[in-house]
């Protein structure tokens, strides 16, 4: 069979199962997920096993230590997946809810219940354990998910399909309801993305490149963020203390991830005070500077920034820093260069408050917090299945809600439209 | 310039135009619709006028008759669009609504707002009163919109568009939120479409051709259907009369139209008592029926149906009627060819009602009432841009609402990450 015929095979199965899926109670779903979190535990030794293969070819492919941490699968990272599936059973089910109804003048009575999307395509690098966590987000907001995983991690993501595959079926569930496309050819992707009258929606994962390709190429649609160039604005009316502490957790907490901060805004009334003190915290912390004229003069060490600077995400211990004569020279840098991901302002003046959150267009806003929390967990939506930069369908981080639609419906008593 | 030049620096300057928006309360923009409405009074000889190049360029090239009555502008069609125009200022503003806050355990006030897409392109043929429709939508909903309409209506939509945009200008707006390509070519709608960075979503309005081109095509994401093969299944237990007024109404009482009935699909214990006086009432208002083996039986003047005739949309007077054993059969048939837009029960049974809405996948289901109903201003939305057919954003009928997204906002008091 070619690969073009099983992967279309493997849709038709799951469009299937997503039928059945839209029937089901909670209930019958978090059994589901508990079982998976107790097989996951018995066959831990065969998972291990499974990931060692992995293992053993990433390093004679030479890949980093960083990679090969992220492919390792020990008993605390298995037993953080169990943790992970109980987590979501635990989490309300959103399917059901109706989120309104009305009364027409002519006697309908209209209204609008949640549903699942249905078939996701979800095509992700590394990690296996995002495997089982995507895995569970679908089944539990009632949709049939086909992965794709990175091909380092085949072996250990094929054992954990078929685990879950087989916790399905012995609660009664459709195993093909969890599919994960057992091949590492690239060319998987290209047929994915193609299955528009099977797929209701792709979430790729991963790096830039990987996204802008699916996002090209895709005829289903896609929810994706590109990067998160995080901007702090340190207003002039801010409390100095609190800039500080803030802005050290955002740039220092965890570098790495896409809602720490790239670039910090400064008030040039308050620079003085505030950016000799602040470079020193961050140079004790390793942080790298780049900073615009106005910055350089107070603080002499550090690096110029260039015009790359501005839109960069780091993903490092690195940070774009400019000086802004007013609020309105920030608002402009942010429309120009931010990724509508995650801005913060730091102040104590009502207006400006108000006035950032009202203009400045991205997903998550925050006033005097750090850009750490835009995430759905620190949100309060309960897990996160990733984030969407587009504007689209749900504009932000992404939870088990974010995976359903509504639809409309209709009660009647016979009437006709004149 | 080139077109691509010229487009790209629409869409620039569209969503400077959209940041504006943003800001806007309703009272500015309901000044903007009024005085649109009151310039398209004023301005009507000179639309006529305009009007009358493309329909002397429309005969010329032998359109239809058809084609050639949705084209043209006279004082009705004038008037009408100016009602259209106060009837959205009359509408509330979606911008602005927190739909939701809740404090977080440490504190952190967290919440939704409602705020515009940004900038909207909206691609169409024909009729150039959806210029002004689609563009008091998407002004309503502070959004900017690039407009993009059939060539045969090319003069009539560029003097359209230069009002509207005279009317934001003279209520100090900015005159760049409504904009029309003024060029015929058809590689503005390519170019258009690859602008991901500057639109934020496609709108496609028209033949089917059109829709998928832009959906194979866009790096934007699209909001569009296909098609409406909308079904009504009459149940074992209908009120037979009701069951024929609706059926009636859902075919004839406007066929050309994607909420029109394409199939009805009768329970075989009714279907001696139903269908002939049924197909009596259909015969007399001259539609054609194509019928299973088992409904020719029944009405022995109908035409037999072939494997195409399921999955069509006639938008004509033409009807595909199939007789199902059970209830699992409708939904099985609907399941397979339903285009996921509209389909309706008649039953006085309460369990199949509440089977046929959890089931039915489709963006609009209704018990006891015409498919005809699956309309933005039918259901209550105020307003229609369109209908969505894919999962995303929001199934089905779209008002204003659906042309906003939302932001997450967030009150801390110097709250950092642990």
């Amino acid at each position: 069979m070619s690969l073009t015929n099983m992967i279309e095979d493997m849709a038709k199965d799951a469009k299937a199962a997503a039928r059945e899926l839209r029937k089901l109670e909670r209930a019958q779903k978090d059994a589901a997920l508990e079982l998976m979190a107790e097989r996951l535990i018995k066959k831990q030794k065969n998972i291990i096993e499974e990931n060692k293969k992995d293992l053993s070819q990433a390093k004679a492919a030479g890949l980093s230590a960083a990679m090969i941490d992220r492919l390792t699968l020990d008993e605390n990272v298995i037993k953080g997946m169990t943790d992970g599936l109980r987590e979501v059973a635990a989490l309300a089910d959103p399917v059901g809810e109706v989120t309104g109804m009305w009364k027409r003048p002519n006697g309908l009575q209209a209204g609008r219940v949640r549903i699942p999307l249905g078939v996701i395509g979800f095509i992700y690098e590394s990690r296996p354990n995002v495997t089982v966590d995507a895995a569970a987000l679908c089944l539990k907001s009632g949709n049939a998910v086909i992965l794709k995983g990175g091909s380092e991690a085949i072996n250990s993501n094929v054992i954990l399909a078929d685990l879950l595959a087989g916790a399905l079926k012995d609660t009664g569930l459709p195993p093909k309801a969890i599919q994960v496309i057992p091949v590492t050819d690239r060319e998987a992707v290209n047929i994915l993305i193609g299955l528009e009258d099977d797929l209701d929606i792709i979430i790729p994962r991963g790096g830039e490149g990987l996204i802008r390709f699916v996002t090209s190429h895709s005829k289903v649609p896609v929810l994706k963020h590109y990067k998160g160039v995080c901007h702090i604005y340190v207003d002039k009316f801010a409390d100095l203390e609190m800039a500080k502490e803030v802005c050290f957790n955002a740039k220092v907490q965890r570098p790495g991830v896409c809602n720490a901060m790239e670039t910090m805004l400064v008030h040039e009334d308050i620079a003085r005070d505030f950016l000799p003190s602040m470079s020193k915290l961050f140079r004790q912390a390793g942080v790298e500077i780049r900073g615009c004229p106005k910055t350089l003069e107070l603080i002499p060490e550090a690096k110029p920034a260039v015009e790359e600077d501005w839109p960069a995400e780091f993903l490092d211990l690195i940070l774009a820093v400019k000086v802004v004569p007013d609020m309105q020279e920030a608002l402009d840098h942010i429309e120009k260069f931010s990724s509508n991901h995650t801005e913060a302002i730091i102040t104590n003046d009502y207006h400006c408050s108000q006035r950032f959150l009202a203009e400045v267009d991205s997903s998550v806003v925050l006033i005097n917090a750090s850009t750490r929390f835009s995430d759905g967990n620190q949100l309060g939506l309960g897990a996160e299945i990733g984030i969407n930069t587009s504007k689209l369908h749900a504009f932000g981080p992404m939870g088990l809600e974010e995976l359903t639609t509504t639809k409309f419906i209709v009660y009647g008593q016979g009437q006709i439209r004149s």
